[in-house]
């Protein structure tokens, strides 16, 4: 594997099939989960067989393809096959709520729909699918930007704290945090990397450190509750994390942890950084108070590979995500740039370039 | 079960034996390791089949009194039974580094040791175990004195954070931090819990939840990671946990994680109060920075009920325990009293307390 690793997200046109490595599943396991229906890539959204911000959204790319074939399939009138695909994509833009870059890649297609509505729906079934792979080269391309602009704010020989997976896998390819990980490694410089473990999904114990492994890239697992330890003993020179959305104003919801480990680095004046393409920032929220956070079932904390870890009548707390407030975040490194604070400006100024590019 | 609850460590005076509820098991199976030997009883403080600092005492006095019977059976000479039985008890003292409780019982049974040297081995056998009993006994009664002291700091209506288990389980019986909370509400009060799990070993899940649970004390199960979460959004009063030895000075080691929630409190203006009886108290050490921290086998992170959860080849932290400093402390509960800052000279008034006592 190299640190491109576009293959957990595969489209085969020949087959209409969307196959997914499923990542609950690693690192013990490599399995595929193969989607043919609209349906089946909600559930591995929603079941969290693919995640990360940027990855659903690539993921919701190809669902919705999925769903044009299947409204094809059911129509060739032209406006039944607009209203019924806007219905599917409404759907599918639900699947999860806190992560903005589904309802970001729903609306890309929407727009292809709208702009075509015209066509016969065949043609938009292509449209759409272009736009699909678009989006996944698109992504890729972005995460290594973020890398190469991220991985100059590292020095040589720093050992980075990470929260969960930005990785690869929680991308088409390279990842955001772990591109600016990448990003710094390519430009010749030493890094080593401590992975929260990030209970309950252990995201960061078996794919952060999978990922990292597998580039040869010095990795030490640690639970998340070491984190205050690891900091005082003087091992983490930063932290660099993804992020599901970021608000006007730089308030940015990621796994549940980040808003602690950004608490903590403030106290140890460690650098605290954010790493996401444009796509994760929502305008349309003033701050991080209006972001959905979500609640996931009490089994994931309450079971571990099946087995309960408490008694079966204990009340359990799963929200998934938390926020961390904008002035905890020493820098936003984006596709276009390293956005420093004051966010509502820098974030605004990242757009415009964005546009232009 | 009742909040004393003193059945997980039992000793059969007809069998010489020590029997000790196997908390690696819980709460699935109610399961008992019986120890015969010296080296049984280390091995199962070593194995953490009993963990938490006052039941690391109760339970070395245990096994002190199944290194006497051993030496016993090798010789009848008193000066090589005492040089003899000095050397396990030292022994003994070294099973784990970081609770001082553990050094503290064996040197009470040290000094019976030392008091009695002319009398027959036999009669020193017979002392040990009086000694024993007594420390179990003394146990109880000193955690019910900090719950009832403790108890008084809770406000009707509080939830209460605990980090790992400072309960019945971690003490002779009714405990230190769960202790405090069984005695507010023995004073009338409602109190809920939530519970930190507490990775690796999930005592926070496995134990805390299990006795609160049992009690019917309302309790709610948290990742280690949602602390900074569940304080914004102001559902914890306050945050009570156990030691496993405190400097002169107030600096408090205990569980991994715990220095992290209290750096979390105090951002958020959180009482974090510690819970634990003099024992704990090392005034040999001016300060938290010489306490040993305990590193444990990199499987207790790297494996989940012997499942992997990571690569084989990535290395991990488990430090077993960190240091709170005494100036993010609002006070130490003890058998004597609630301490209060400045601790060098609250801890000292409170041996002096103790010792009239």
């Amino acid at each position: 594997m190299n640190a491109v690793f576009t293959d957990h997200i595969r489209f085969d046109k020949e087959a209409w099939q969307l196959q997914l490595l499923d990542q609950r599943k690693l690192p013990s396991h490599e399995e595929y989960v193969i989607c043919s229906t609209l349906r089946q890539a909600i559930s591995a959204i929603q079941n969290m067989v693919v995640r990360g911000a940027p990855a659903i959204g690539v993921t919701a790319g190809f669902a919705a393809v999925l769903a044009a074939r299947e409204v094809l399939a059911e129509t060739q009138d032209s406006q039944l096959f607009t209203t019924t695909l806007e219905n599917r994509l409404h759907e599918l833009s639900q699947a999860r709520p806190t992560a903005v870059n589904l309802s970001w890649a729903v609306n890309r297609l929407r727009r292809v729909l709208r702009q075509h509505q015209d066509e016969p729906p065949k043609k938009i079934l292509e449209l759409f699918l272009d736009e699909a792979l678009n989006m996944q080269a698109e992504d890729i391309r972005i995460c290594q930007s973020i890398g190469a602009n991220g991985g100059s704010l590292l020095n040589d020989g720093d050992c980075v704290l990470t929260h969960c997976n930005a990785g690869a896998l929680a991308t088409a390819g390279f990842g955001t945090a772990l591109g600016v990980i990448r990003g710094a490694i390519a430009q010749g410089k030493k890094i080593s990397v401590i992975a929260d473990e990030t209970r309950p999904f252990l995201q960061g114990a078996r794919l952060t450190c999978w990922e990292l492994a597998r580039d040869q890239i010095p990795v030490t697992l640690a639970c998340d509750n070491a984190c205050a330890l690891l900091m005082q003993q003087g091992r983490i020179q930063c932290v660099v994390v993804g992020a599901d959305r970021i608000a006007a104003n730089g308030d940015t919801a990621n796994k549940i942890g980040t808003f602690g480990c950004a608490l903590l680095a403030k106290h140890f004046s460690i650098p605290f950084y954010v790493a996401a393409p444009l796509s994760t920032i929502d305008l349309s929220l003033t701050d991080g108070s209006a972001i959905p956070i979500e609640e996931r079932p009490a089994e994931e904390v309450s079971h571990i590979f099946g087995q309960p870890i408490t008694p079966s009548d204990v009340a359990v707390f799963n929200y998934a995500f938390d926020v961390t407030k904008a002035e905890l975040i020493s820098a936003i490194i984006t596709e276009v740039g390293v956005l420093r604070p004051p966010y509502a400006s820098s974030i605004a100024w990242a757009f415009t370039k964005g546009l232009l590019q």
